[in-house]
């Protein structure tokens, strides 16, 4: 067992990091769905799953020859279904498929960042286009200068698992997509202010943060793309250290940025710090101290928020996921920041600034590289089929315009049995109708509502003090009442909150109204009981409105009118 | 240490892949919830637990007795509890009870199986009895057959991580079981055409086809149940790759034909495609090519989108949630396959039909097996307690009727505080009515109604111009704006669009109702103004309707009328 | 290789189990913020990934020193950023920092379980502060007895995983918390009978509990910190086994308990089940048998389902999540029932009550430290910056009072494109009214409408009927219908459900009310066909309303009155 050429320990720390940087697909899914709005969620689930599954067979075909398939400088080599021999650069006692399903996965990674800031507007089929160009060539390329021994890897250039590989690579994209692209409709007012545009489920996009993390330790851990000797092992555990600590820091400090900032602690962005914190670290988690993955995870804390603000404000680029802010600008920061807190080699523990100067060149090398080639593909696209939806496709929503889907949740929201009839009928053969009833429109016509005065009564007025009325109403004889949720855009001025730094004028407050249509019950002891029910003295206690019936029809008894209000 | 009995790595290897087959319960658990109603989600989370809390002590107590008890032909042995000596079939260096716990997941993985397609109908209590006959007996005899040294296996049927074993007889148990309880009431109308039933929560069925596809990895990879010898080792990362290209590939061989046949790419059926990618591999995962599990996916691919067409439109079998095509058809046929593309013995590869054969009279001999067994289990079920709901408590939906359950989203679903009082109240007393304001009522009692017009202006519109219809109501003096989600059906003439292969009519659209009452402010000007708004000239532009209200009273101050409507 | 003082499968068991570990959060997150309401889901998110933000550093900072520091009866030692040497405690072959990160998951555990008891009405900054004190004082101190080498240790009390040292400790924390904040607002009437206040998103809650028990493998398994020798390996398996089996015993226990009781099997209280049983096998999981884990499993069943109602209904604490039964009832149970069930030194098993003793007084000791503890915190909180939010900001929820965010569900809930304009437009600048309309809203004034009888029909019905009733409709010529989703009240009166053992009523039933307007098509056509369609003869067939309707006008053509009505 000992003599064989490959490593038990090896192939499996690799092979279960390679299925959690998968699983890592999961998460980006998550909070891109969590964070925009529900009538493009199908979509964004089909762009997270496409990017993986056309990327797999692409980088099978293409990057992963490009990326490990020679020591070139600039160019590894053309190696279609990887058949060479790449025995010279494989992990020691890692077999080749091993480590070409942990390179697959990482790749898919960097494609699936770029959704996140293109979301809810981009053309499926562009999508697909772009994210195949990345995955096939302008990832590969330098990731063979980081990885596969190209030039920046000969002059020591040093990104532990990624962060520039594969978060800056990723969000650069991001940016120049989300640049190309141009804002949401409604994004920014006529005055160039941004309007916050609020994700439909963050409880969803937390998950996928969580998921995020949790993969992470793979995504990091399983870097080592070893399990064996102790300096390795010891490593191992450093970097599950140094990872986990720099996104709690970092979450830290946008929590209390954010409280400082809007007053409040802002629940997206501080998911979005962890997620910074975790890129920032990605580069030079095995090199720094727990003690500098703190400090680095407070620097990805305000880069995180001012760098949001700053893409969403200043630079008015569109980015609904902040992807920008996470990948791009922790990713760069990140990996310069190891040439500073790395103790072999960093500025602070006086290594000189030799190895910050290499950082720096890979960063802005690699950035120069993704610029100019994915504006290529963005143009080529934007002038051949087109990159984005139009206006119609993106009021109406990119589910029902690129993908015939009515709804992610078509159960869900207030469209219950309407897509789908709960029961078969047969319109043609109607259900009997009661004699007696039918006899009874007939004979009493219309004359019979005029008899007694009947009046609708509608209360609108805030859901908390429901149970209250009700219970009155019960006890005044009141047995039928009618719900429904509405928005009230009243008097009550809105307050002012932040969403990403965003104010948010909150001037459309949830209310209930409450309908109650009365007879025998006199229709002002209904209203001084609502008052009585209802009144604080605070603004806000709602407002009665009063309507004339004319006619009331139970439909079990067929009776009309008076009659028909009386419960038996 | 090395001279132990047991396998370090071959453990771990095995433990890890059998918390990764659990986790495969929490997708399927949200593939079933998401691709069905919410009425039935609570329903569903209960059925998908419960396979398997039960399948546990039942597979303790008997199936892997069963299963793995001795190598005769037909059946292991009767070894409640596990008490036997299993040397002679543990793997090498692995403890029996980390195999324990590895089998006992993936036999629960075929019991779970089945609760998606006879989702929305099914007693839960008939569940609990046939899916304990699964995990107890028709899953361990055939998987007897297969792994523990039946018949089968000494053919030298192949199954490697089981594509017949678990997910075929999971499959046809779901294709029996949705036959004998009947389509979902509306799934087909009366001239015999399948309506589409939207399922309610697509991102969290995402979600589930993602989890599944990151299990997998431990389902096919932890199958060698050894991660000792180079051949071993290489086998892994082979696995991780032929796994995770099938299913690739399937789903992008699902987004091109639904784009060809339905005109846009489905979402859901895409998601089904790499499920059946998945399941397709799992049998051959082992023995065949990259190249091989590519032409694997793609035909998966078809077998997803034509099978599902073919059981959901021709047999006319309801199957929620596509078990059916996953699990049963492409099982199948991935057994089938490996007899085709096995690197060794395979038909493609020189083997000649033997290994084909084989594969083949595997299949045919378990249909035969579980067909046989789970005919009986569900027509004694039928014939005793029942099988499925009454159409009452299916109308309703089965959280209610037999968890009694209001609703899994009951705070969430337009149903606020209405189960919650939000505030403790006593009815009896009643909270003060203000002196003034209850005087009010009675001094000027319905006189004051009447002496002024006051007029409610309904107007129904689309969502995406409410902000400018709102900033012209509040120039010209309406600061009370009341809003509805309503969903209008008018002769805008919906659209066709394809759900599964489904046409799906919309012709309900989603429109908002905003409500204005006005007394000082004119009705003409809030109408023109309105019309100036919302006119584009285009189907859609929605309707005013003007009604009289008789009275108004503003809770707060008591002022009724007039002075009710004049923001202070 | 084999020559270094670390062992590379001990390192990978323990880091691949910290991952799970940390995955837990996840798992918890979830099932806070499904089992409580919609309102306050983003600071539920926000206080979960807090406590693990805020406990990473200062449990590296404090923590990991007072528990590991030295083997000393009461206290290890102060070690801020863990620089002493450890090499006398850390587990055969693990390095320092991968023991660490595993510590630290561990810590976050106990932390996280707070959040959920005292969820929807506790102050974010007083929740940062007691989660800070949990992982750096009290937590840690508790740990070094039992864990740390302590006087616990030393007296021979076992604690394999945890169920007193991190979940009893953690659901103690809760309990305590929970009654000195008081229960939420509605949650026990004046008559001090608790009231259901059902979760928003049991899916999502039962996502939650599958990860939990998903990662419980990691919590369980990983804590053999040791992957070396036959007896570990095979203890492994066996922790696995049993930890599964007593989950799953647990689920089918409180299934069978509450189907009993309540009548129906109730949801929410059966995924309590399995994390009860967890809970309480987490002490013993490696000393009991697979049988006597399955013994656990159905006594915390019993203890889940009598413990959660009694903590709710007699000590009338108000725990929304059921945390205390969960962690603290099954944590300190499990812990007792080790000495019972032990097959080295527990009483069924001959070892006499010395063994039994020993666990009891751990978990009496431990209440003790934590009980003071804790109770200091809280009350120094409650009485400098308050531990609890005020009654309006518990009624808006504290996601918007605490956080800004308006909703976690902004795009989601019935608030469409309140908060964010879905097209920019510039109010200054109107869109052009047509001139024709313009002119006839001058031209006609109100006279037209009066010309002709114009009336609006409300139908209240059921949401099953819908499909019907369009197509009877549709069939007398009425083409616009507006459905609006309603709840009803009426006579139909209310069923009893029982959620986690509370009655719910049920007298809110969803309707739809669908809204026709008439003027060609009479009035009594419409009804006496809607009476037809809707009839059966049971209650709950619903009403019709008619009332009159001064004027109707389409937007697009600037028709008014009949015209208006007329579909072209």
């Amino acid at each position: 067992m000992e003599t064989g050429i490959y490593s038990s320990v090896n192939t499996i720390w690799v092979l279960v990091a390679a299925a959690l940087v998968f699983f890592m697909q999961a998460g980006f899914a998550m909070v891109e769905a969590g964070f925009t709005r529900a009538k493009n969620s199908g979509n964004i689930i089909m762009k997270n799953l496409m990017d993986f599954a056309l990327g797999t067979p692409v980088y099978w075909l293409l990057g992963f020859g490009i990326m490990f398939g020679s020591s070139g400088l600039l160019f590894g080599s053309f190696d279609p279904m990887v058949r060479g021999d790449y025995s010279a650069i494989l992990p020691s006692g890692v077999p080749l498929y091993a480590f070409l399903i942990f390179q697959t996965v990482f790749c898919a990674t960097a494609a699936t960042i770029v959704s996140g800031a293109m979301a809810e507007r981009t053309k499926f089929s562009a999508y697909c286009i772009y994210s195949i160009a990345i995955s096939a060539l302008i990832y590969p390329v330098s990731g063979h200068w980081i990885w596969g021994g190209g030039w920046l890897a000969q002059m020591g250039f040093h990104d532990f698992a990624g962060s520039t590989a594969v978060h800056m690579v990723g969000g650069l994209c991001a940016l120049i997509g989300a640049k190309i692209l141009g804002p949401r409709l409604g994004k920014y007012g006529p005055d160039g202010k941004p309007n916050a545009i609020l994700g439909h489920n963050l409880t969803i996009g937390a998950l996928g943060v969580f998921i995020l993390w949790f993969c992470w330790f793979g995504f990091n851990g399983g870097s080592t793309v070893s399990a064996t000797g102790d300096s390795v092992l010891s490593s191992m555990g450093e970097i599950f250290c140094t990872t986990n600590m720099a996104a709690a820091v970092a979450a830290i400090t946008v929590m209390c940025i954010t409280w400082l900032r809007y007053k409040k602690p802002d629940v997206s962005m501080t998911l979005n710090g962890a997620l910074g914190g975790l890129v920032a670290i990605t580069a030079g988690c095995d090199m720094v101290s727990i003690g500098g993955s703190a400090i680095i995870g407070v620097i990805a804390g305000f880069i995180i928020v001012f760098g949001i603000e700053f893409v969403d404000q200043k630079l008015k680029i569109d980015d609904p996921v902040g992807a920008v802010g996470v990948h791009f600008l922790c990713g760069a920061s990140g990996t310069i920041l190891t040439g500073l807190f790395a103790r072999d080699g960093g500025v602070f523990y006086g290594g000189g600034f030799r190895f910050l100067g290499v950082q720096t060149l890979g960063v802005v090398a690699v950035c120069a590289w993704v610029a100019v080639m994915i504006t290529i593909v963005f143009q080529v696209i934007k002038h051949t089929i087109g990159l984005r939806v139009s206006a119609e496709e993106e009021i109406a929503g990119l589910d029902i315009k690129e993908h015939g889907l009515a709804s992610s949740y078509a159960d869900f929201m207030p469209m219950p049995a309407a897509y789908s009839p709960a029961v078969a009928v047969d319109p043609a053969t109607p259900a009997p109708v009661p004699v007696e009833a039918a006899v009874d429109v007939e004979r009493r016509e219309r004359a019979f509502a005029s008899d007694t005065k009947m009046t609708k009564i509608d209360i609108l007025m805030k859901q908390s003090q429901f149970e209250s009325l009700k219970a009155a109403m019960n006890s005044i004889g009141v047995t039928g009442i009618t719900v429904t949720q509405v928005l009230g855009c009243g008097m009550q001025k809105g307050r002012s909150e932040y969403y990403r730094g965003v104010p948010v004028e909150l001037n459309l407050l949830p209310k209930i109204k409450v309908e109650i249509v009365v007879c025998k019950v006199p229709v002002d002891l209904v209203i001084q009981t609502a008052k009585g029910v209802l009144y604080t003295g605070h603004i806000g206690d709602g407002k009665i409105f009063v309507y004339d019936v004319e006619n009331v029809i139970k439909v079990r008894t067929g009776e009309e009118g008076y009659d028909a209000l009386q419960d038996d």
